[in-house]
């Protein structure tokens, strides 16, 4: 791929582009498209023949360079082509196995069952306490490179197994590490500082959500370790009590809020989610006429997903309604060991679509744009337009409604961020330049 | 991986070998295990220990080769390993995309609107029959590596969409192609026999299917490009009258049968599939207790195709009364363009647990050896066990359970068929030897 200025031609570029939406063309497809790329990043996407006359105007020895003869390539994909996908819930840094208790949540066993009987996050913390950050570090890659293959090029990764300081350190430490790793996807780092409560903090949530909020988080805030803070609160969870003052804390802090909402039990989680102006709200299998009107309001995404519920063997949130409040609809992974044992976000829009009844538009656009936007990348990716980094997949499927069945292989051909290949590539790509 | 002799230790090595089979443990799983493979065969398989020490006595200068100091090399997989995984019912060599309809399919359209409307599986047959055979063989290869790369090492592989004498043997050609390349996974070759009828049958069926059986069939026989004959029997397609004639020249050709049966409606084709005494009926979403009572007579397995009830809604087969019957349960992905766009047999055993209540074993049964029973190669593979091939996958996951969990990404560390590397491979592994 090399860096300097490059092109790319596909038969169908899905822009994702707000700007080139039509009646009956939500994503702003350019049939017979060029995405042209300098330095990583997009500076024209339109019509083929326009962008590729830009090319012959500007290209060669223009611009202010050394006025070389350098060669500007031309990659020819075959199918169509789509901003990177942003996977915008994912626990990406965990640890360990819960294959224990898939044969027991298989023959009925329910979550909070499994978590009462010290499974669970119990036990994907005590896998995490024993790690170093080395290890932490090298799963997280070796997952976010399989991500990477099936079209993922950011994804946020959140903390919540370490359950003591230094081990949620450990776990934000490894996705720092990540971050600086440009053959990886973009990361958003996440401190999910209200996951559980560990062993030793013997069921007193309030006591551990005081020392969360007033010791850990403005740690982790002072080492610049985390975008956003991350809280669950449900039933069996932490109640809305609980987690204000460390949500409020971190609103103070500067950082951004997302909560775990509405999963299981609707206990005023989204309300209190809108009053914080979070970014997004996630789950919602479980939510009432009064949240989601508050979530409309207050711009609050509402982050399904999908994997989960089928996990658990929930009916789906209510998109209808929803949708007809005018939230912004993000599908995501949930990427975790326990409820959504996957690493693909192409999984969960197929069931997005299938399952809860999305449009195609809708799953495309709310695991691209929407996502990144609820993410606060709204002007880094996304979509493809001029202006953002040069995050696309070529996918070897001749079109968008093509993407989100459960093909369950990676059907990419190239995924690149920021202009570099982070899977597979352009050389099995007849090169028209 | 060379030729010669090799061993593989693995923390669980999941045998499916029924001799090691015990109460509370159907898949036969050997805890710090060992497979020893010569020439491609598993000659040994048993605790670690035991089946190193046979290397010791046996290997280095051993045999009657040349007396060389051959070291023979020990690979350590860090997780489970299976046997290959064999997708026992797929329509691979398909080509196109039907993504004009998945759209109609995601708002409400049914399978049999769309087949009405022309689309369906006649927009296949356009593609197919406007492909050469080495197009065929290109596409159906790349989807072969991507199947292997998810733990598959041997697919069944049914023509269908030609629907006229040449495009038919056009796809089987390029089965028969696929055949002879080691590298990819063993195919075994099914004549879809009656699938659709093609426009210019104008609809008479029963003038196709005489065509079929008196000419199409004894010519595909001939030239032994097929192991099997299917035909697919339901309210919308070929009634058993119609089926009849056709099946019974399979048998007389010497041809196994297997049945797409019970999708729809019950029209008899399960009790017609025991009576021809068939290798499978597949699908059985609608079956009733005759049908049921008659397969567990005749010994006709039931080849399971969730990403299909999957894609159209339905509710499950009846798989209690499967079980109670004694027919033996097979999980595949049913791999084909219109109602099951996956290429992922590991997403059907997810699938097949959650959606169908299957336990672990039946599911890995139902896709190693329960799968290479009814394809005829319950000598061959399907179970790691002394004289099979050594088709065998190592998994980045360190119990069987985990297996069948949605994770959408490959998570195989190497799969190997007949000792040769198929996808990964140990490299990554640290070898002992
Ligand atoms: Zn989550
Ligand atoms: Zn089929």
């Amino acid at each position: 791929m090399s860096g300097g200025r490059f092109a790319i031609t596909a038969p169908r570029v899905v822009t994702c582009d707000p700007a080139r939406a039509r009646p009956g063309d939500a994503l702003g497809v350019v049939e017979d498209g060029a995405i042209l790329v300098e330095d990583g990043v997009i500076v024209a996407v339109g019509p083929r023949a326009e962008v590729l006359a830009r090319l012959d105007s500007a290209g060669g020895g223009g611009g202010g360079g050394g006025g070389g003869e350098e060669k500007v390539r031309v990659f020819a994909a075959p199918g169509v082509i789509t901003p990177g996908l942003v996977d915008a819930h994912t626990h990406a840094p965990w640890m360990g196995s819960r294959d224990a208790e898939y044969a027991v949540r298989l023959a009925g066993g329910d979550y909070e069952a499994i978590a009462a009987a010290g499974g669970g996050i119990v036990a994907t913390m005590r896998a995490v306490r024993t790690a170093s950050v080395e290890a932490i570090q090298a799963t997280l890659a070796a997952r976010l490179r399989r991500m990477a293959a099936l079209g993922v090029t950011t994804v946020e990764a959140k903390s919540g197994y370490g359950l003591d300081e230094a081990s949620e350190r450990r776990q934000l430490d490894a996705v720092a590490e990540a971050g600086r790793d440009p053959s990886l996807p973009r990361v958003v780092p996440t401190y999910l500082a209200l996951h559980a409560v560990p062993p030793e903090a013997a069921g007193d949530r309030e006591a551990y959500a005081r020392v969360v909020g007033e010791r850990w988080l403005p740690a982790m805030a002072a080492a610049g370790l985390c975008r956003y803070v991350d809280a669950y609160v449900d039933r069996s969870a932490f109640s809305v009590a609980q987690a204000r003052p460390v949500l409020e804390k971190a609103r103070a802090l500067g950082l951004g809020v997302r909560l775990h909402a509405g999963q299981f039990a609707d206990v005023g989680a989204v309300e209190f989610a809108a009053e914080l102006g979070a970014a997004s709200a996630d789950h919602l299998e479980v939510v009432g006429p009064a949240g989601i009107a508050a979530m409309g309001a207050a711009g609050v995404a509402a982050v399904l997903l999908p994997v989960a519920s089928f996990t658990l063997r929930q009916a789906p949130p209510p998109v209808d309604a929803l949708r007809a409040a005018g939230v912004p609809l993000v599908v995501a992974s949930d990427a975790n060991p326990g409820t959504a044992p996957t690493e693909s976000l192409p999984l969960a829009m197929a069931f997005g679509a299938r399952l809860y009844g999305l449009t195609v538009p809708e799953v495309i656009l709310g695991a691209t744009r929407e996502a990144a936007r609820t993410l606060g990348l709204a002007e880094v990716t996304g979509a493809l337009r001029g202006g953002l980094q040069a995050d696309l997949v070529a996918w070897d499927l001749p079109h968008e409604n093509a993407l989100i069945q459960p093909w369950g292989a990676p059907r990419t051909t190239a995924v690149v961020r920021g202009g570099t290949v982070l899977a597979g590539g352009f050389d099995a790509v007849p090169s028209e330049g």
